[in-house]
């Protein structure tokens, strides 16, 4: 661990003085080699899916495990986004001049050497190797067991286009899946990594925010809200509801709790009755259980629940305060969504809920940095420092400032 | 504490949506309440003051410690300077719109409640208060025992400015020094306190970063170097190198090593002269020890120390290839100078030192959120990950994204 930390510092370092088109050249080839590799990456995916399978690994996990044609094209299409966006190491973010002369400019550089702790998806290696790539920074990957054999032949393909485009291989790393007590080692490595950045589920993410002593970008829960305003399209609303819940229904961006205005009672049963037909589970409170007969009771829990399935908890709200103090008291700060045609309302939920992500007439489901026109995301970070939101490959980067002077001393 | 916490979330979130009219006139306020109240925060000080006399304090804690009128002006002055601040909440920090039509914001917010854990510094309280003010954000002050009755006072005049702007008392809120059990509580508080700043020496720093369940933003060591480049001008070298080390050696942007480029050597004497001249202690290397005869043997320690003091360690290195090697091994990435007229080296130096503080030709003592042109600051952060350099109030906000759309669904 302790080698490939140090490796990861000196290709860190010639990184962040890489020029964007050797970066951009490097994307390009890794994501040809990728393609390139598709076969060899698929055979090893059918080895860990076959594992798996004989550990009785839940239908779930093997879903995001599983590779196929489409999924290897869309690692490669991701890296070529990820190409295709603005450098953002080397912009300056302000400057401004002192009355005394000084120029002072804010200019964005790399963090360093971010660890990467993932659990199932071996497609994280691509997305945030790239990302990585592009900020300038050095990646360690260490990804779980299942996708061991994924993971190897992905990182391997990364690092022939960092080869290819001359720079270090360093710069993308793996860790062996076979070493038990890496992770432990990584999370207290604060001298050669900057950030670690957990992808997987909640006992992961807590693990690592407990035993990190280096800064944690985490993405803890996505408990999302979709509230129908009395001022609602009702057509809108239909369709926005139901994407937000049923497009896939195990993403953080899915919706978990569909708040209903009073005033929007009028045209809310086609809403529910959608989801009913969808296969979805409806867990109302009293007014909501009015809305349709499979609608079941739903207890204090169900407000603070993160299905991450075909089940939505429904409550009917007076108006649109008590919308704003139910999603403030029982949210993640993720997304939240309102569906109104009224401006004021618009902007008075935008203003007021405290989440990542606040939209207006438009579905939770958009919570994802692709979606967001970033390229990729290394995901969707749930606290306030640093970034919030989606994590692109600008929100992998610090700034430094840098002072121009012509011999001032301070008074 | 517990009550104290919850206090300063509901503050915290009254204050995050406070017109910026309002919080400038409760920062006027609490400048005017901090000047007519003069008389009892030098009284309070000068218990404060007599009781760390009896206790035989080091000097330089007295002079943290000591208030007179110019310093209580001092701080009524930097909160009217906060005031005229342009307001950091609310900014649209980019926007653009998706091919779907979904037009995208991301938007300056405030970060929420913030913890600050300071040592002697009474005015500390003031600095602290009034940025967090300024940014939106609820401030739990927690000064040291030394300054008790000075911080008391001063926290009281805070909030007699708060409440004559109509704005809650809880925004400013300061934790008793009699509770001993207090900064290990606020620590843990990471349901209510959403960023912790540490102000003090070495010791409370590694402790509170070594405790705390909350992210901290914090300023370790200010170890800076100033090279003198083979092409700088002599007259200014002599100027900025003895204004860098000697102007006040306590603070943190004082330059501790001095790496003089070998090419330099011919004029580099009265710049060793004149430290000697000034009371400055000189530690060189073999060379260095040719410039004067006052110059000891400096050892390898040398190199990694924060004097903090009238000393100085200066090396002679080959080039500037040399001098950059030795700041990125040596230094603290914090504030580091080039005196140079040759603009390929500037512009090199500035590129490849990796501190949140680059100079050309100007005294490292520049280090400081006020020369900066921010009004105030609230510490220099040495860590990379959400704001790096001095803090000042725009450092102490997040942002969330705001997405305006008119029934999109996601594909």
């Amino acid at each position: 661990m302790r080698m490939l930390g140090e490796a990861a510092k000196l290709a860190a370092a010639e990184l962040a003085l890489a020029a964007p088109e050797r970066k951009t050249a490097a994307l390009h080839a890794m994501a040809k080699a990728i393609r390139d590799r598709a076969g060899v990456i698929l055979a090893a995916n059918a080895e860990d899916m076959k594992a798996a399978e004989a550990r009785n690994l839940s239908a779930a996990l093997l879903d995001r495990l599983k590779l196929n044609e489409v999924r290897v094209e869309a690692m490669a299409k991701g890296l070529e986004e990820i190409a295709a966006q603005p450098d953002p190491v080397g912009r300056t973010l302000a400057e401004w001049t002192r009355p005394n002369g000084l120029k002072i400019a804010r200019v964005s550089v790399p963090l360093g050497v971010i660890g990467i702790i993932y659990e199932s998806r071996p497609n994280v290696a691509a997305d945030a190797g790239g990302l990585c790539l592009k900020s300038g920074n050095a990646a360690i990957l260490r990804g779980g067991s299942e996708s061991a054999k994924s993971s190897a032949v992905i990182v391997a393909a990364l690092q022939s286009g960092l080869k290819a485009a001359g720079l270090p291989e360093a710069a993308i790393q793996a860790v062996p899946t076979t070493d038990r007590e890496a992770v432990g080692i990584m999370l207290r490595m604060d001298d050669c990594i900057d950030l670690i950045i957990p992808r997987g589920g909640r006992g992961l993410i807590e693990r690592v925010a407990a035993e990190s002593r280096i800064p944690v970008l985490k993405h803890l829960d996505g408990l999302c809200h979709t509230y129908v305003h009395a001022k609602a399209d009702p057509a809108k609303a239909r369709a926005i509801v139901l994407n937000a819940k049923m497009r896939r229904t195990g993403v953080c961006g899915a919706t978990e709790t569909l708040l209903i205005d009073k005033g929007a009672l009028a045209f809310a049963e086609p809403i529910i009755a959608d989801l009913v037909q969808a296969g979805c589970e409806v867990r109302g409170d009293d007014e909501a259980l009015k809305l349709h007969d499979k609608v079941k009771m739903a207890t204090a829990k169900d407000w603070d629940t993160e299905y991450l399935d075909a089940i939505i908890a429904v409550r009917v709200v007076d108006d649109i305060a008590g919308a704003i103090e139910h999603i403030n008291q029982h949210g993640s700060h993720h997304t939240e969504a309102i569906l109104t045609e009224d401006e004021a309302a618009a902007e008075k939920f935008l203003r007021e809920v405290d989440a990542g992500i606040v939209l207006v007439n438009a579905s939770t489901q958009f919570a994802d940095g692709a979606e967001f026109g970033m390229g990729a995301e290394i995901g969707i970070s749930t606290g306030k420092l640093h970034a919030r939101g989606p994590v692109g490959a600008e929100q992998l980067t610090s700034y430094k400032y840098i002072v121009r002077g012509n011999g001032q001393v301070r008074p």
